[in-house]
C-alpha cells in the first residue's frame, strides 16, 4: 500500500517588481512569488505539486501555515487521499485549532487550498489524466461527495447539485470533442498594466488583437484623466469589436466608485473588476445597481464559498472571476461553480501571477464539460509571464487556451526554476554588489 | 530622541484541552493561546505589548506574521509612532505585497492588529494613562485622525464620525467619574463551556448570580435536547430576572440554524451568538427575520470593519460582539464602535480566551466615556481563566469590570509564565515520559 510521505515546501520568488510587470493601482511593485508544495510519496515518480501565489514580502508567512498542515498528510496511505478527495479536504478545514486563524481565510485558507490541490493534482497523475478529464470523468455522485456544502445549503443542497449534474452529462462527450478542438477562450491582460506607458499598451494591444484575443483589460483606479484617456487610446486601437475591460483591483469606496465610473461608460466596458473591497458585498450590489448596464464583477480576492453565495443572492454582481490558489481548492471551486450554474452568472477565471494560467484552465474546461455546459460566452484570463517555470506550460492558439492532455493540475515546477528562485538563497536573489559603494 | 529597536515575539501555549475548558461545538479541545509580541525601545525601562490569540495549533504561523512587520517597526522614531497611530497602522495595512494574504483578515490582519495594539499600549505608556483613558483624554479630531475610512464613507464619513464624537464630548467628565465609580458591566461564560456536566454548569451559574452577573452564556449547538435541557435547567437555577445568552459558534447553516433556535425560543434568550459563518451577512439577515425577536449578534470572528458595516446596513443583527485581537487593532475597533454607535447597535464585546479580557475592557470604556455614551445596556464577556499570567490583571467586582489605572492596555504578560508556556520548549510543554513504556 503506497504512502504519502510528506510535504515538502518552498519560498519560490519571482523579482517582478524590477520590469512593473503586474503593476495596478493597489500593487504598484509585486514580486510574484509561490509557496510551493510538493506532496511526496513513497513511490519514486508520483509526487502531486501545489501552490499558493502571493506577491512577495510574506510568501515565507505562507510556507509557514503550509507546514503547519503537514501532520495531516504525512503518513496517509495514498489510496485513501485520492478514494476520497472531499474528506481529505473536510479534515484539514475541520482542524478545529487551526481554523481559529480564519475561519476559511486568508493565509491559512489559501495554504488549504495549496495542498487540497497538490492531492487533486496526485490524484489525476494516479489516473494518468489531466485534472480537468478527471473530473469530467466523475460521475455526478462522486462530484457532489467532493464537496462541503457547510454553509450553502439556503443556495445550494447537494441534492439540487446532483440533479444538476446529471442534467448536465447528457451532453458531456459532444462537448469534451468540441474542447479538445476548439480549445476554451482567453482573454489578455498583459497590454494593461498601469506601469506601462500608452505606447507600450498600445503595441501589445494590437499584437492581443492579432494573436486572436477577443478581450483584453486595462488596468485603472489611480487617475480619472489617465483612464478616460487610456480607455480612448485601447478604443480606438482595437476597434469596436473587441472587448474591453477594466480593473481598479479593490481602489474604491462605494460612492468613488459610482463617480469614477460614469466617466468610464462611453467605452462600454467588457466588465469592471473589483470596484472595491472584496468583502463588500452590499457595495458591489449598490455599486452594479447605480452604474447599471456596466457589468461589474470580482471575485480573484473573494476569500470562501461563503461570500461568493452572498455575492449571487444579492444580485451584486455580472460576472466572477474565480481563483485557483485563493480558497480551499478544487473541492470549493467545483461548489462556487456549481452556485454559479445555479445563479446564471458567468465565470471568467482570474489568472497570472505564478501558475494561476496553469491552474486554472482545468476548473474552466471542467465546469464547461460537466457543470455549466458554456464556453464561449466566457473567457480564461491570460498573462504572458513565467510559463517557462513550470513543466506542463499553457498552450495558447488563436486567442483559446489548448485543452492539456499530460495527467495532472500542470502545477510542477521545473526544478532548476525552483533552485534558481528560492528566496533568499536563490542565484536570482544574490544582487551583484554595488560598485559605487566598493 | 527615542527609537523603537526591535519587535520581540513568542509563541506561547496553555494547555487548556486537558480541563475541557474553553470547549464548544466547534473548538471541542483549544489550547489557548497567544502569539505575543513586546515593542522594544532604546529605553530599556519602556515597552509596548500586544498578542493575536489562537486556540493552539498555528500560533507558530501567527508568530512567523508578526515577525513579517518587523521590518516596518524597527528602527522608527517613537514620537513619529505614538504621535501618529493613525498613520502607523496604514503603513502596516498599506505593504501592498503583505496586503495580498488578505486583504485585512485571517492571519496577516491579526499580525497587524497584535502590533497596532502594541503601539498603543506604548503611547499610552508613554502618557502615564490606562489606554482607556489615553482614548477618552484624545480630542474628536484626533480620535478621527487614527480611522482608516477606506470602504466605509458609504456607511460612515469622517466628517460624520467628527459630528457624533463632539456630541458625546459634552458628557465626558461625568461619564468618566461615573465609570470610576461604577465599573463597566461583566457577562460571564465560565457556567457554560459544552464540555462541563449539568451539575458544574449549575454550579457555576448560582456562583455567577451570586457574584453578581446579570448575565450569564452557555454553549450550544451540539444536540438540540441537550440544549434545551441545559437552557431550562439553566433558567429554573439563575431565575427569571437574569439574562441567559446562548453561543454556537458558527454550528449552524441557515436553515439548521431557524429550525433549532425554534426549540429554544421559550427561554426568554438574550441573544444567540455566531448562529452560522462569521462571514454570511444575508444568512444572519435571514436567521433574525426568521426568528424574529430572539436577538441574533456576531463578531469574534468578523474579519474587518467591511463586515461590520454590512451586518450594520443589512439589518443582520440585534448586537454585536468586537474582539480586541482579531481585527487590525485600535484602530479599526474604534471604526467598528462608531458605525454601532451611528446605526444604535449594543456592544458586546468577546473576552476570554489569553488576554481578551484585558484588552477589551479598555476598549468598552472609551466607548462609554467618548463615543456611545452607553454602558448600562450591555457587557463585556468575562471568563475567569489565565489572568494570573498577566501583569495587571482585570479586576472584577459585583459584576463589574473595575477601570483599570495602570498605564497601558493591560496586555503585558508575566515574564515567568512567558517562560514556563512558551512552545515547545517551555517546561508546561515537557510532558513526564510515560513510564507504561520504559
Amino acid at each position: 500500500m503506497s504512502k504519502i510521505t510528506a510535504l515538502d515546501t518552498y519560498d519560490v520568488r519571482f523579482p517582478t517588481s524590477r520590469e512593473l510587470d503586474g503593476s495596478d493601482a493597489m500593487n504598484p511593485d509585486p514580486d510574484y512569488s509561490a509557496a510551493y508544495v510538493v506532496m511526496r510519496t513513497d513511490q519514486p515518480s508520483l509526487a502531486g505539486y501545489g501552490l499558493a501565489f502571493t506577491i512577495g514580502r510574506g510568501n515565507d508567512v505562507q510556507k509557514a501555515a503550509i507546514d503547519a498542515l503537514n501532520h495531516h498528510v504525512a503518513g496517509l496511505d495514498l489510496d485513501e487521499v485520492i478514494d476520497d478527495l472531499g474528506g481529505f479536504a473536510r479534515r484539514l478545514i475541520g482542524d478545529s485549532q487551526l481554523r481559529w486563524l480564519g475561519p476559511e481565510k486568508g493565509v491559512m485558507h489559501m495554504a488549504i487550498g495549496a495542498v487540497v490541490n497538490a492531492a487533486w493534482d496526485l490524484a489525476a497523475r494516479a489516473a494518468g489524466k489531466p485534472l480537468w478529464r478527471f473530473i469530467a470523468d466523475m460521475t455526478p455522485e462522486q462530484i457532489v461527495a467532493t464537496i462541503d456544502f457547510r454553509y450553502l445549503t439556503d443556495a445550494l443542497t447537494p441534492e439540487e447539485a446532483l440533479t444538476m449534474l446529471h442534467a448536465a452529462a447528457a451532453g458531456k462527450a459532444r462537448r469534451l470533442a468540441q474542447l479538445l478542438q476548439e480549445g476554451y477562450p482567453a482573454y489578455t491582460t498583459s497590454p494593461g498594466w498601469l506601469g506601462y506607458s500608452d505606447e507600450k499598451m498600445q503595441r501589445l494591444a494590437r499584437e492581443a488583437v492579432a494573436a486572436g484575443f477577443r478581450t483584453i483589460k486595462l488596468k485603472v483606479g489611480m487617475n480619472v484623466e489617465d483612464d478616460v484617456r487610456r480607455c480612448r487610446l485601447a478604443r480606438a486601437t482595437v476597434g469596436p469589436d473587441i472587448g474591453i475591460a477594466v480593473d481598479a483591483n479593490q481602489r474604491w469606496d462605494v460612492p468613488d466608485a459610482i463617480a469614477w465610473l460614469r466617466h468610464l461608460a462611453e467605452f462600454r466596458l467588457a466588465w469592471v473588476e473589483e470596484p472595491t473591497s472584496p468583502d463588500d458585498v452590499l457595495g458591489h450590489a449598490a455599486i452594479r445597481h447605480a452604474v447599471a448596464p456596466v457589468p461589474i464583477s470580482t471575485g480573484e480576492h473573494t476569500q470562501n464559498r461563503v461570500m461568493f453565495k452572498q455575492l449571487f443572492q444579492a444580485n451584486a454582481v455580472d460576472l466572477i472571476q474565480i481563483d485557483a490558489a485563493r480558497v480551499g481548492g478544487v473541492n470549493e471551486n467545483l461548489a462556487i461553480m456549481l452556485l454559479a450554474a445555479k445563479f446564471g452568472v458567468r465565470v471568467f477565471p482570474h489568472a497570472g501571477g505564478v501558475g494561476l494560467c496553469e491552474l486554472v484552465q482545468h476548473l474552466a474546461m471542467a465546469d464547461f464539460v460537466a457543470i455549466s455546459g458554456n464556453k464561449d460566452d466566457r473567457a480564461i484570463e491570460f498573462v504572458d509571464h513565467l510559463h517557462e517555470h513550470f513543466v506542463d506550460p499553457v498552450v495558447i492558439a488563436n486567442g483559446c487556451y489548448i485543452a492539456p492532455s499530460a495527467p495532472g493540475f500542470s502545477a510542477q515546477m521545473r526544478t532548476d526554476s525552483v533552485a534558481q528562485y528560492v528566496y533568499p538563497e536563490g542565484p536570482a536573489w544574490c544582487m551583484p554588489v554595488d560598485t559605487a559603494k566598493a
